[in-house]
């Protein structure tokens, strides 16, 4: 408990630069406001763990729009708001068409009446995730100066198409905590790998992210995938750029094998080709049923020739003293279990399955860290306060 | 903070008609009643807005039933328990039939056990919403008369086929802090008219609810809307003798020009004549896709004789100085925004665009306010325990 | 309140058998735990009666899965939940396949971090649900021993193919508290009869929950169906074993009137014989339409050959006095209300209604006795806190 106090005081000393504003991408964002972000999140982990409440909010909403299915970050971000005392209250816009002009400024509005904080997952078209959410930001801002809003909602990304920085961090953090430290983290080889899966049109955001982050933070990153399944050209160059900055590497290759060698950690994933998405965009836009299934059809084809793109027990021998940390931002296609054949074989991932469950395990505390960092000035003052009164989340 | 325990005084001396009977129409309610529910609205606010928690349910459900699409009315409902500690649970109904008898007596109990509140919203069928309400509120309380309840739950209104008192008390709440007080409504002239817009089967409630309260309040009442638009005739002749009896004007008009003249107040909004709802509720009763499919077309062909009927610059020029207040529940029909031609030209709606967002922003306090009556014999003391314990809403 | 206090004080003074073990069979139970749950939700019912705060959670989700539709027992698990301090989260699974190894390992743990309970209905496929339950339970040892949970949830069965025991023991408190005392039930008998229903397909988890229970308490249960509408054969089995050895009588009659014949308490209640129930899950396995339709059809047609197992007043005669406590889990099917001829005459439903309701408001009770004793070894212990701090749920 003396620990749980000094790391308190110790994030009390840091300033907080994340305070009213969102969280988008985390090339938004300097290294140490991400590295206030770990450290805030670990704490309220911490708290958890010791039974202490970290319930900042009597009332209040936490608003999530999902515009894409999904489970596990439903949850984190309903165990996220839940933990600081908000209540989740979902948007359905499943039905809806990509909203624009007024009816985001008016929806936006409507739905922040008493809400302190918003989550948005929108992933499905290249170039409208992100500019979504700044619309979303924008009609805030204009509430709020106006008067229309008591208060001004922060924003979180749940996954744009263009970054997926609760996933991201939620990752650095299990690094930091695997390695013992960021500084361990430095010249640690990451091999973030494209891996063959049996469907298609999986976002890009997952690769974008991890390139766009862990270049920052030591970390050699290998990027490896077939001829012609790039990422959004910008955000490659992006990470070449912060790799520069920070004195690391950063490389395209086109072998698996080739990015393995060596490599302390792996990600091996399967994601679409970046013209592929852009086509799949306009098709979708258009409603080209037959469009999108001959697509479809052409890019499974296509996929069929990388096979062999298997993270397997003969490529992680490749890796550092064959034991690299095997990393997956789940579900992964597992060959035999999952699918036929799919990014990851049986004996790999069962050897890093709670691994990878332990990975998955940070993002509710990475959630309510950007939540916190957003609604509170100084949460460390705030934690320090809680911490005093102890009050247990279970009775005891 | 003065004049905060000023008003919570204030409230505390008056008397609380509204403990334990539903909140049905604003009608049933006396003007006592209502201002009643308007101070509290406004001091849920006040409090709000100084961080003071009024959280009065340490748990609770506050079950609401929609028996229709809203974010809106969903969003306000979820705020409002939110903030005296309620948590929603949604009933949904949309693939339920009209029920009757034995399942809503049944039903209202199995979902009432450990419920405080229920809000429901049933504005499809003529003849249909309200009775209903009733039913669920008979049924709720022979449950509770017979051992079955531990407590009678409230009932609020969130739209029926007849009011709509969330709305219209909001925009009341509204118009008394636009134009400082309710004294000051008093010989204001407001016009509540029909306006072209390319859909059909809209709801009566919203006109009908206007017409049953502002008439009460002082307030010169201009219905206007093309011949044979008219609203439930019993509702038209009962605003008539609230006029008669408060000393204001009623007037019907067939003329947008005409209503709009040295208004002070305008609400142009779309609804389906009377006699179609009622077309429409039979065929809708007896599954008539057909019959529905032409219908449709024969009103909206109707509806395409009175595009003209467009709350537009030109007859804004007519009302008093050419700027009276332009009010909608939203989302309204945008001419060039949300459709071709529509409620509203762009440039008025632009003008007066946050005022309207302003106006929708009481819902979740009026509703919370409607809650709070009806549970608690002398909110006035409740809110003033709260204030002298002082709690914040959001940890400093 | 002296009572209340002593009732804590006997509490406190038992042994918890139940602290953290998963609620999935009552015949997996001893006979003092399931007292200790009769108990325990007697007392959970007292608090909130007298409105004492049973708040023992300050965070923290309860996660529902619902394998089915359901509106009772979905919102007797949300009222269990909020009524200790955890909030719902539905996990939809509605649009999925009967999910196997992989996928329930790495689901459960993803719902699961901030997770104090989970609740589960699967009652469609015979051998499934039960088994569906304990692989979840084995995949949150698995997380929880390994580090990837903070405390390994635990699981209330909310209705499984094998039992449905929240059904069961609110059906038990009900008893109790109407004869007044376990003890008084002794030597009652008990008729747990078929009856004809318009429908198909209805699952075997009630009546094998009571003949299952009932035994163990005390009472004479007569089983009575057609030939060939039998339970699980291994479940009558168990029965039969449980009268045995409590000295109880269990049998089996063809005859609803015999059954009714100086019964004490009557529970008619249409279910799917057995046979039918394993074809049906075959054929929903290999989503055999064409199949489950002839099936249907066969199954319609059979069972109109029993119209006359009808409990109606004549039939109510036969028992005891005439005046046997007619018992049902609802919505029960009402010959000339829900249904032209169903489990029940309209008189009789209609003369039992209420208390057929009151045993339902017992289910909320009960959900949340086998979730405080799951998650605290001395529930006694933190009630008797409870009582101490007496905060009010509602405020006054």
């Amino acid at each position: 408990m003396i620990d749980l106090k000094n790391k308190i005081e110790k994030l009390a000393a840091n300033n907080n630069g994340l305070f009213a504003k969102d969280f988008l991408q985390t090339w938004d964002k300097s290294r140490e406001d991400l590295e206030y972000i770990l450290d805030l999140a670990q704490l309220l982990k911490d708290f958890r763990d010791n039974n202490i409440s970290t319930k900042t909010f009597d009332s209040g909403l936490a608003v999530s729009i999902f515009r894409d299915q999904s489970t596990r970050t439903r949850f984190s971000f309903a165990s996220a708001a839940n933990l600081l005392g908000l209540e989740v209250q979902d948007m359905d816009e499943s039905k809806s068409q990509i909203a624009h002009g007024e009816t985001i400024r008016e929806t936006a509005n409507m739905i922040s009446f008493l809400t302190d904080l918003i989550g948005i997952r929108d992933d499905m078209f290249l170039g409208e995730g992100h500019t979504y959410m700044k619309e979303v930001g924008e009609a805030l801002d204009d509430g709020f100066e106006n008067g229309v809003l008591p208060q001004r909602p922060g924003i979180v990304n749940l996954q744009c198409d263009r970054d997926h920085p609760t996933q991201s961090m939620a990752d650095l953090l299990h690094l930091k905590n695997h390695f013992g430290s960021l500084e361990n983290l430095k010249g640690k080889k990451i091999a973030m790998t494209w891996a063959y899966s049996p469907s298609y049109g999986k976002p890009l955001s997952v690769p974008q992210g991890i390139i766009g982050l862990m270049t920052r933070f030591g970390m050699n990153v290998s990027l490896a995938y077939p001829e012609g399944y790039n990422l959004i050209p910008e955000l490659e160059q992006q990470a070449a750029g912060f790799a520069k900055l920070n004195n690391t590497n950063f490389e395209i290759v086109h072998s698996m094998e080739e990015a393995f060698t060596d490599a302390d950690i792996v990600y091996p994933k399967s994601w679409a080709p970046f013209f592929v998405m852009q086509q799949r965009t306009e098709l979708l836009k258009n409603k080209d049923t037959e469009g999108l299934k001959t697509l479809e059809k052409s890019c499974l084809a296509q996929n069929a020739n990388f096979m062999n793109w298997e993270c397997d027990e003969a490529k992680m021998k490749l890796t550092k003293n064959g034991e690299a940390l095997y990393m997956h931002c789940l579900p992964a296609d597992i060959s035999g279990v999952s699918c036929k054949k799919g990014e990851v074989s049986e004996s790999v991932f069962e050897k890093y399955r709670l691994t990878t469950y332990i990975e998955a395990g940070y993002k509710p505390y990475i959630i309510a860290a950007m939540m916190m960092a957003n609604r509170f000035d100084d949460p460390g003052e705030i934690l320090g306060k809680l911490f005093t009164e102890g009050k247990c989340r279970v009775m005891v």
